[in-house]
């Protein structure tokens, strides 16, 4: 007697389960050493030291309260991430226009929430972070997807034809899972400037969760290249702490109606049922806000990864960001494709699954020996796939 | 540009963050311990040294995962829940039908997400809890309020008329809030009996984050009177932590359907952004699962107040359970005599808010001073009443 919606979705869902079952199973049979699990970005990097001090040292404080707070989340910690929120952003933001959250899944939440109308339209561009489907129809908004270009870079052409009278967002993702795209200044420019010229205010949901893994490379600050903004972001993958459901949402104060989104969004915090951000944890992120996870540990795990299946005769990009490799499949078919290297015990993820066909995604997040000793089981599939 | 149902939303939050910032203002003015806030249930009272401790040893263990986990919560969690909840229910529960929750307003979210069709029908029973209404308009549905009997028990013929072939759900909350009442084993085997007899299946929420919170009085376990029963709750209030967001959802494995509405409430939590519930206060709470606050504690504050206010001719039903005094308002508009209290300083809720014209909500989780030394402020708004 579920919903029809979630009738669906339990068929959906179900075949991921099945992939995680089979994995489970794999690991259970041949122990996990010989399975060679790349599917989700669960990092294996544990958090810096400084989270784990500052955890214990709010843990012990015998003062600090566990009680109900304002739904944006405490005022000092606002404050301390509006001011490094700042600096990333080259833009002053204040306190007042930042929202504590539950993880980035919260903020976009919160912020789709805050802006669509039935039957509004968001886009989002492919390959995309599945869930972002099920969060703007949350909010009964329809997903509009674009195709990004050869390279994985955005299209602005195809952006701006997709645009209809509708069109109330585009969702963005740098770096980009599954690509590990960085969009540059001068793209985000450009799409900036193709969005001013729109009749209605289009506000670009930024979904940053990887900005500081990244590999030589800065991802450029949004908010002074185009003014209707907003940043959804979580310390889940620069801290390595995904499970504990905390970051945070930021509105560009040049923004239009900025206070009003603002204050829509954290009555959503309150509305859908996240109340606000956990205590504990926005103090404790609030303390090690600059001690974040080197980028260079999965630099190393990139380059690995990349050789290993470039020399094996795989199409790899290089990806500037994130800890995903977005590979080209050996054959058209990329489900089927999983099917061979789940044979050799190794778990992807197909490229259908990020609306993408004829690829898959490895996460590479995970100890090097894994990368390493996956190598025989890759050369096998491919070799089958001829 | 907010949606229009932000718009409209931001209009009656306005009203209520009036009154919050009235508060603050006179806490500035006045001084905080001239001023008495009985406006929200937030505990004053601490989280017992159990919990304390038990983070402690959380937060220091260093091999502690911070990781993604399964979306229904840590297996041993579950586990855990499920031993103290089939106590609590006297009802085998299997961990596969627990949910770990960010809240209970996660956990109703939650459930409401994976049984609503749009236009569904969700019962509740006036007064009742205000964030209801829009937790069931998150998913499309449509709140038929049901009015209480006199002494605020469930009025299970008035609930009979009121379903529809659209009635998908009741939600009840015992120990109430705002009432205090809380049903008895007779009131709920009649309201199971009634709705064992509807063609379609009807599922109870029940709400019940203040079972703990008892006056010489066990809350009765819902699910061997009615069968389609789901509870929904949180540690908010018996441990005193509501700012950590945690608690869980728990399916009678007699109900119709009882595996799918668990998996559909499982991708529910993932789906809209909850993901899971926060990975380190699962630990904590499963470390302290006997440990509630001493509910003594309320029951020396609800006597002081219940006294006070019937000594100077308030009409006030004493509580069952929970720490709200529903108090009968002097003259019939409600909101006109908060606004008498709000000149002596003192914060209540109007019941306009539960739905219920000509009462006011008093919470009682506060010092027992504050009680004590509001009284000359309830003395000269009654007589500035008459």
């Amino acid at each position: 007697m579920v919903s029809n919606y979630m009738q669906n979705m339990m068929q959906e869902a179900s075949l991921i389960r099945k992939m995680f079952e089979a994995g489970a199973k794999l690991k259970a049979q041949y122990g996990p050493e010989n399975v060679f699990d790349f599917s989700i970005g669960n990092p294996s990097v544990p958090p810096v030291k400084e989270f784990k001090n500052a955890l214990k040292t709010v843990a012990s404080d015998s003062g600090i309260s566990h009680g109900y707070m304002p739904n944006a989340g405490e005022y000092s910690v606002r404050n301390t991430v509006a001011t490094k929120a700042s600096e990333e952003q080259k833009t002053p933001i204040p306190a007042e226009n930042v929202v504590m959250t539950c993880g980035a899944a919260g903020a976009i939440n919160i912020a789709l929430k805050a802006l669509l109308n039935p039957q509004d339209e968001v886009i989002v561009i492919c390959p995309y972070f599945m869930e972002y489907k099920f969060y703007i129809e949350n909010h009964q908004g329809k997903m509009a997807v674009v195709q990004s270009s050869a390279d994985f870079d955005l299209d602005i052409e195809a952006i701006e034809k997709a645009i209809t009278t509708k069109t109330k967002a585009i969702i963005i993702n740098s770096p980009n899972n599954p690509t590990g795209k960085v969009y540059s200044e001068q793209t985000l420019r450009a799409l900036g400037q193709m969005l001013e010229k729109q009749p209605n205010p289009i506000y670009v949901i930024s979904d940053e969760p990887y900005r500081h893994i990244t590999y030589g490379i800065v991802v450029p600050a949004l908010f002074p290249l185009y003014r209707n903004s907003i940043i959804a972001t979580s310390f889940s993958k620069d801290m390595s702490i995904p499970g504990e459901r905390i970051g945070w949402l930021a509105v560009n104060p040049q923004a239009e109606k900025a206070a009003e989104i603002v204050n829509a969004s954290i009555i959503a915090n309150r509305i859908l049922g996240f109340t606000n951000a956990p205590a504990l944890m926005q103090k404790v992120v609030a303390l090690c806000l600059d001690n974040k996870i080197d980028s260079n540990i999965y630099l190393r795990k990139r380059d690995l990864f990349v050789k290993l299946l470039s020399d094996l005769g795989y199409e790899v990009s290089v990806p500037e960001g994130a800890f995903y490799l977005f590979v080209k499949s050996p054959i058209e078919d990329d489900k089927a494709f999983c099917e061979l290297l789940l044979a050799q015990n190794i778990l992807a993820v197909p490229g259908k699954s990020f609306g993408k066909i004829g690829y898959f995604r490895l996460a590479y997040c995970c100890d090097d020996d894994t990368i390493k000793n996956s190598k025989q089981g890759f050369k096998n599939a491919i070799e089958k796939a001829k």
